[in-house]
């Protein structure tokens, strides 16, 4: 590997999705846990975005599906990944269906929740 | 809509997974809930698999991805949707790396155990 | 089947539940995702709560319990399926206690997010 | 209270479900956990399962449906249960509609591995 | 067991988290179900927590960390678990870091809504 | 930081747990998904286990409780954390007490299934 890990997250977080996105997290939670924001840039996007063999736009709507059937407690988490869905290519209507697919593997209340959030996130971009 | 959802699930599923699905599961478990597989296959396929909007191959590793964030217990499952998704045209490569990348969502455990079942089938098809 | 599971699904949350609660989901989620409020109450309604072999109480009851262990991110299904249960018959007490059994099944969080959701019923009920 | 919430549970458990469940669990469980029997009695059957409110056979239907969608990884539990449910007065028929109902709030991966557990003990008891 | 459960747990509750826990449990819930506050006490404290075995510091951060993977539905008892891990001699420290390894186990977003909880407990502290 | 998380997730693997662990996971897995066993060493036990402000023990108790209340499925998961937290200067007491703890958090069927797990490794070192 001619790059590390978390050079390659940086670079992935920062071209696709908010360039910033380091110092947001340093700002809010490296004084209580010293190096997470470095972490998780490391293990999430240059440990897992950036691998090859699947792309970014199917990667974030596998991404949107998984916290959808994890439930709306994650519902924060889902509301930036339909973002970074958008931001990979993926259009509203594919992040739409995989959400309401889900209903099949986790039943319609994690649908019905994972479709308020779409919602909440597509309203908001509307203004 | 022209045909009902039943009657799309139906043709879904015998041309692109297993012509005989709803046989299989009506042998086993309609006798203790009666229209059990018919009410399957409307509602998975006639209802979700074959709507618009997200393409198959996509639909089934979203399946994929869910399944495995869900946990060991769905195996079985997960296992088949493996199978349903090389069906739609995903690469074993795909599979694998849609099943990896939810050690960020769900954690190492559930990632490693859905690698567990991704090995199980590609190894008995080799056979 | 002399009525399409549609159809009955339709009668049953027409006469027992919302009578228009087919048009509230279609307002809400249609615009997103095309064919959802018919879905759900073909599925929901029409192939399970008009089944036969198990009463509309019990089976309102039941959803209470699942519902609970299922967490606390459900609370919103939760508190509809409260108000259900109390349409299909059943006590406030008969659903407090539903609720409170799951703390041996689903831990002591689980129970009282579903004591509290439970709670909020009753109280908006009595103003 | 006249009786002691352990007294009460094994009275009930003794009437009801197994006569020597607390010997089972003492024998298996109480050299690693001291009193591990003698808690998980009082717990779950004198302060939960002979409690008012809500009838005994409600009450089993309810924690097979619970069990259900919790996921497959509740078998052991989900078995005896189905057992206790039968015991309770619960019909074959009551008991696989509960669990099948569940497919519309766990998912069709929970309730069908709940379908499986149930075959499992009625099957079982039909030798 | 010359005290009873009930007994220990009381002077557990009493001397190390909340001297007027019970009350504040019957006061809220004991109207709906009857002996509540008490069956907690018993259980959690008198059967667990005073328990030989594992001192209670270590007790109370291994509840963190499990209320941290069993997701952010859990937060107002995340929130009050955090509090009696402080009173039982557990450093802020201490309870972030077992929060944080809990995405290794739990995936990111359970990990990252523990330390929102975290965070909330700490900061209303310090005013 | 003087060494990478990767050099010194290695050196803590090798030095406390198991020393080809690497190995064994890339052995398995590494054909299949390039790197993981690298990336799990980096992000498992470099990014986690050898933080400081938590001794490695009570770390490894802590997981014990997580992966309990997470359900049976990850039952090969902390089959490996119990042997992990013996090595760690955990006893079997300790182990057992965190595991039966989590019944008031994740329910009964977990924390006996926990219990299960540990009997087995437990037993397993017996002979």
């Amino acid at each position: 590997m001619d790059k590390s890990a978390l050079q390659k997250g940086r670079a992935y977080a920062a071209q696709n999705l908010t360039p910033n996105l380091e110092e947001i997290l340093s700002e809010r939670y490296d004084d209580l846990v010293p190096g997470m924001s470095e972490s998780l840039i490391e293990w999430g996007y240059g440990r897992h975005y950036c691998r090859e063999g699947l792309d970014a736009k199917t990667r974030q709507i596998c991404t949107v599906a998984a916290l959808t059937v994890l439930g709306g407690h994650t519902a924060p988490q889902l509301k930036i990944n339909i973002e970074h869905a958008l931001k990979s290519g993926a259009s509203k209507k594919e992040i739409a269906e995989a959400i309401w697919q889900m209903a099949v593997y986790g039943g319609l209340p994690a649908a019905i929740n994972g479709l308020n959030s779409a919602k909440e996130v597509f309203d908001a971009q509307k203004t």
